[in-house]
């Protein structure tokens, strides 16, 4: 997910994403990225627990707000649709960051550990999401599942939107992705 | 996944998951682990390439299975279908070792390092799965949806399958769960 944060903050997750895309993840150490931001190594463990947080920032800030969104839907909304709707406020955001979301995709997918800690992401979203499910009355096993499509739908429709040639926001991008996996789902 | 290799490989697959859940993760080194197999580290070592691979010996062999029984189905059957086929040939031999997997997965749910690497082999299946169904014709966007669906049945079935009451085959599990992310997906 995206980043959100101006200031120091900010820099370093500029630094560390341009210094990962161009010398690598593995050959970069957080002296360097503190260094390129101008700050100290001390002020990067302030704010990021280790190497990969800093191109995961944006991940809780992003939850609540699909979350939310999910939340705030009507009740009698089917789960996958809450889901989906909750994941178009979070589109909105991606699509103010492209070019950022592009190159943090391609770093990403280039480097296991930091591929490694997407996937954990990605399912802390699912349980969050089912949990919010819950909340508003949906069964446990139904919810888990509608959350574990929602995530299918943002993780496939995300890396669709950052693909070479796609210029159509990323909701749209979603709700395509939503009807092929309706389709597949149905046989 | 599961455990296959009788022998050294397996005297230490017993006797990792053994301390993973008596004494815990972090606690249990390596040399722990290869003194009460009986064997040295280095020998570990040419088993397992790190500490979490020795819970996930398996995966390779399964994943096999899986994808030989989907490329085995007939051509008209539908993706998701397909896929489904695939993961009960692996259900009938983790049904075989329903107690192993029981305690295996206790100890992956208690340590995020291990549930990691689960995620991450879920991710190669999935993409395995995805690469088998575009050999039988299936357009690359529908393969990789109905790749992760097939995923979510698998994982979603295989925790329920290990839960506390349940003693039907995991196949059973795996349909049951099928026909609820198809009642979901259509909301």
């Amino acid at each position: 997910m995206g980043r959100w944060a101006p200031g120091g903050r900010g820099r370093l997750e500029v630094a560390a994403l341009e210094l990962y895309a161009t010398r690598g993840y593995e050959q970069t150490t957080v002296a360097d990225i503190a260094e390129r931001a101008g700050l100290t190594e001390r002020t990067y463990f302030r704010h990021f627990a280790d190497k990969r947080e800093v191109l995961f920032s944006g991940s809780p800030r992003l939850q609540q707000l699909v979350v939310d969104a999910v939340l705030a839907q009507p009740v009698p909304t089917p789960p996958l649709d809450a889901v989906v709707a909750g994941l178009d406020a979070a589109a909105e955001v991606f699509d103010g960051q492209r070019d950022w979301s592009v190159r943090r995709s391609a770093v990403i997918g280039a480097n296991p550990v930091l591929a490694e800690r997407e996937q954990q992401k990605l399912a802390t979203l699912a349980g969050a999401l089912a949990t919010a499910l819950e909340e508003r009355g949906v069964v446990a096993a139904g919810a888990r599942l509608a959350a574990d499509l929602g995530v299918v739908v943002f993780a496939t429709g995300f890396a669709r939107w950052v693909g070479d040639g796609e210029d159509r926001p990323l909701a749209v991008v979603q709700r395509e992705v939503l009807a092929e996996l309706r389709a597949v789902a149905a046989g």
